[in-house]
């Protein structure tokens, strides 16, 4: 049996995990990303923490297929990263400069991109040919799968969704400084940013109202309950997301669509929810996706960037 | 040296071409598309075309590579037709049917997606990796290539990003019967429709009053001869435009953007106006794409099929 890691670098942690060739997770642990001084450590701390884990598990080295690495920024087919704002990266090629670090092959990907992968391979797009994943977090990721080939993208920026234009005349900018970005409605900010507008606009009793700070899952929960203002809430939520999944699905015409992300959570409800509004936005030949719950959580990543490496290496 | 046809099988007639393996095209001609009684008759016309060119021409069989042939609706990776209406067909498999009435091996593709995959080879798209084609006639079409491979979809319904929804709140119905497609601001058609609501909208003189039929052309024409109606026109197209083009990049990324269609007659014209549209919309790091106007005209179809038999059999 042949080995191998899987290393997903976020902004505050790196997650990383140790498989087995069959794609099981054998243990998996956290370090700290240190992000001062323009990140220069945290790739050195990443070869230390493999490097400790071999020797402490009595890891052969030559069963060792690779290292995966996934990003928090785009990174293109070949390995170059361009520019990773959170971790104080500019450009460089992370798989050569791991590789060198490590003694191992390394393949390199996306963040959201490799989770994409993770979830094709072992998690809710299993069994499926094509998908898009759709991460509704703090922000909106994702990642296209084809054939089991990961989209990076010519410029290492596939599947970056967040930032389609959803509605035009927004008059909030996006973090990303345009105006009317899916990412402002679909995420579970964006549930958030919706609530507060709806409970502005209408003087209608709302369980919401008590709340100091709401959170998407508070929606979702007075939703559940009966809570007339949060089901309109929600109602805008999913008229939004079904438009933006029916807009991918006329691009790509995927088998699924695996929703992650915290909003998530939600699970059947969420797909319930939006489904008739995915119906009237879709071109009826591309109508034909399944929707799936992501199923590996916060292990997608690692699942994924090891796939690229048996891919490449295995 | 071997050969093989690319057909391409439109509404009104079906073009024929032969090729040789280096894609260079030999021959070309054309038949009638002859719809009647369910489209029956097409795909025997096509083989009996086949078999008269290979005749007249002292063809070796055994020197045929293959028979590509595109249609006008939605056809998964298979060669499964789903429905085209235009031609009367139900679901069937078009590339096992033409390969019984030809004897050559065939691969089968939508027509908007073929042309893209000839483009990519030996037009707009060449030299680059990766390739969305947008095709502005008079509906808007579109076939994504990434590394050399079509973007079927699993449906048949990849690159149909014609219906995306660009628009919310648009009161006239698209083809589709949806509202607010980019078909309806973004195709020559949509031209015209723009230019009517600005005529309308505005007592200023214009040249575009005198005409009894607007048409796309007279609006670049007009705009190009500095009438401010048709500029202001032009102005809200490449917004329209820029913004649809944003939003495929934000999803696939590609190396290059090639148009097609009447609309890209315009040329240069058409690039340098929607240019800054595009990258006011484009999430900043998906806005690397290259734009070029496609070259091959209607011959694009041709060399896409034949190009899907090179790849298949060749």
């Amino acid at each position: 049996m042949r080995y191998g890691f899987g290393v997903d670098i976020g902004g505050t942690t790196v997650k990383l995990a140790y498989f087995d060739e069959n794609g099981t997770l054998l243990d998996k642990w956290e370090i700290p990303t240190v992000t001062a001084d323009g990140g220069k450590q945290i790739l050195p701390d990443v070869a230390a923490s493999i490097a400790a884990y071999i020797q402490a598990h009595h890891v052969h080295k030559e069963s060792v297929i690779g290292v995966g690495v996934g990003v928090p920024g785009p990174v293109n087919g070949a390995g170059v990263v361009n520019r990773c704002v959170n971790l104080g990266w500019g450009v460089f090629n992370i798989a050569q400069e791991l590789s060198r670090l490590t003694g191992f092959p390394v393949k390199a990907g996306n963040d959201a991109n490799v989770a994409a992968l993770g979830e094709y391979w072992k998690g809710g797009g299993a069994g499926y040919s094509s998908m898009v994943m759709v991460t509704l977090g703090t922000g909106v990721g994702g990642g296209i799968v084809l054939e089991g080939k990961l989209l990076h993208g010519a410029h290492g920026s596939g599947g970056e969704i967040g930032h389609l234009v959803l509605r035009r005349g927004e008059t909030e900018a996006c973090g990303c400084g345009k105006f009317g970005c899916v990412e402002q409605y679909c995420s579970a900010t964006g549930v958030v940013r919706l609530a507060k507008r709806h409970l502005a606009a209408t003087e209608a009793a709302s369980s919401l109202r008590n709340l100091e700070n709401i959170a998407a899952k508070d929606v979702f929960d007075a939703g559940k309950a009966g809570d007339p203002v949060a089901l309109e809430i929600l109602e805008d939520y999913y008229d939004h997301l079904g438009e933006f999944l029916a807009d991918l699905c006329c691009v790509v015409d995927p088998e699924v669509v695996v929703l992650g992300g915290g909003v998530c959570k939600a699970g059947q409800m969420l797909i319930d929810g939006l489904m008739p509004y995915f119906h009237q936005h879709v071109f009826h030949a591309a109508s034909g996706a399944k929707f799936a719950i992501a199923q590996l959580g916060n292990d997608a990543g690692a699942y994924g960037t090891f796939k690229l490496v048996l891919d490449a290496f295995g």
